[in-house]
């Protein structure tokens, strides 16, 4: 991707949530395809191709940490269970060189991670410079459900949205671009896949019969994401909508934001710090 | 792979090193191809297949551990500069589903590291139940670079291979199925290696002059390998000699033992532990 035509800065305009602003989820088609290529077919082939672009700049992110580039990106993948988070993972880490990337799927807090900040886990689990970090699930989850199944006093709840902006311009700082997907889906599609588990014994082990209790809970979750969509969006870390209902639209969308900003950031192969034609005369002459 | 063919089992029977032998590497023909299945083009095909066989192996793995199977695989890969343990990591993880698979790679210790015992940092890095654990360089180098370059103590290196031993049958007790694999490279194709990453503005980054000082202790390394070969190869984590002059062998063979050895597990689907017709009743019946 060395040259920017006006169609590839379209996905991450498309996606992208304006900041502050309120968010009606209802109003987001979660079967729509904006900026795809032509349909599926289309979609898929070229997902392959960019996964080839992918790692391409994947590798020159990993060299140039090796002379001192503290850069690196982290992708956040949140939705409703069977939005695809895990799916997603699959498929645009697959298209990764697996040594420089860092994948890490956030469950319920442990003992030990109870014991600390709710940051403190997700600090642990960041990429370090060259790296492309992918968290299945985030931080967020502690203004999600912990919101909406009432994990904490209101004011924790309410105190979190800020430390969570702090946190992410500290990132931005740091050299850490943070690309934010959230996978929205229907609650349709979402019984249409948890059925779908059920009837696969390949897939049953999959179901947690609270999802369907959490599924009384979808107003309420629709309602915290909408939260979440508004007040943590700076412009250091904006949120993407990703329309999840369908999956080859779903993998397209994440491979492409993820190229634009790899693109953006335009990493490099570091100058040789010795001496090229000596090295070479020594490995030639010897043994 | 349902069935166990006579022919299945023959890679780790034919690269296994005998436990306790003394190990002549000169012997060790390092562009052999035992076992391929008829030269490159077949073997890269192969490794296409097998890496399916892998991924679904890999996800009974990881389902079993949901139900509290411990068990995990970790492959050690270890060899001189170049010998392709990077290359191994992108072409056998990335036939892996990344969720599931936690790649580590070891370079000189940290301050930190430093400051607690060899197998600390190791300890850290091991794969949780259900994962696949890949170590680029690991607690063996403890005893090779630091043997070789006088980095501790003659009593404390010959304190680690005892300890090393333990480590890992604790690891055996408690579940993790350790694949050592030594990819045993010629000096001459490291010549040819180092000469190419010279050569080409994408690779120079890889290249350390020390590299080249390094091929003045060739045969300090390769006695350091030799003893590491002898003495720690226990039956519950035996040592794998492949041959990695070729890299189509090289990623054929390491993904084949993986792949043996996963099969043995034979990994299953956690049955339901909850009414599956009543939770799709519940599904079908509300919104």
């Amino acid at each position: 991707m060395t040259k920017k035509g006006a169609g590839e800065q379209e996905l991450r305009t498309r996606l992208r949530l304006p900041p502050g602003e309120p968010v009606d989820l209802s109003a987001h088609d979660t079967r729509a395809t904006p900026g795809d290529p032509g349909g599926k077919d289309a979609a898929l082939a070229q997902t392959g191709r960019m996964g080839r672009r992918l790692a391409a700049l994947q590798d020159r992110l990993w060299a140039a940490s090796t002379a001192g580039d503290r850069r690196r990106v982290l992708l956040v993948l949140q939705g409703m269970d069977t939005s695809g988070k895990g799916g997603t993972v699959k498929h645009v880490a697959g298209l990764l060189n697996p040594a420089g990337c860092r994948v890490r799927a956030f469950r319920a807090p442990t003992a030990e991670e109870r014991a600390h900040d709710f940051l403190w886990r997700v600090r642990r689990a960041l990429p370090r410079p060259g790296e492309i970090g992918i968290f299945d699930r985030s931080h967020y989850e502690d203004v999600l459900v912990a919101r909406v199944r009432h994990l904490a006093v209101p004011a924790e709840i309410g105190s979190r949205y800020g430390r969570i902006n702090d946190f992410e311009r500290s990132l931005a700082d740091d050299g850490v671009t943070v690309v934010k997907c959230f996978l929205h889906l229907s609650a349709q599609e979402q019984r249409r896949r948890l059925l779908r588990r059920l009837d696969r014994p390949d897939k049953r082990w999959k179901f947690d019969p609270g999802d369907i209790e959490d599924r009384a809970l979808w107003p309420a979750y629709q309602e915290a994401y909408a939260t979440v969509l508004e007040r943590c969006a700076g412009p250091h870390a904006p949120w993407y909508l990703v329309p999840a209902d369908r999956k080859w639209y779903r993998n397209w969308a994440v491979c492409r934001l993820l190229l634009e900003h790899l693109r953006d950031l335009d990493p490099r192969y570091p100058e040789a710090d010795f001496d090229v034609a000596a090295c070479r005369e020594r490995l030639t002459r010897h043994t």
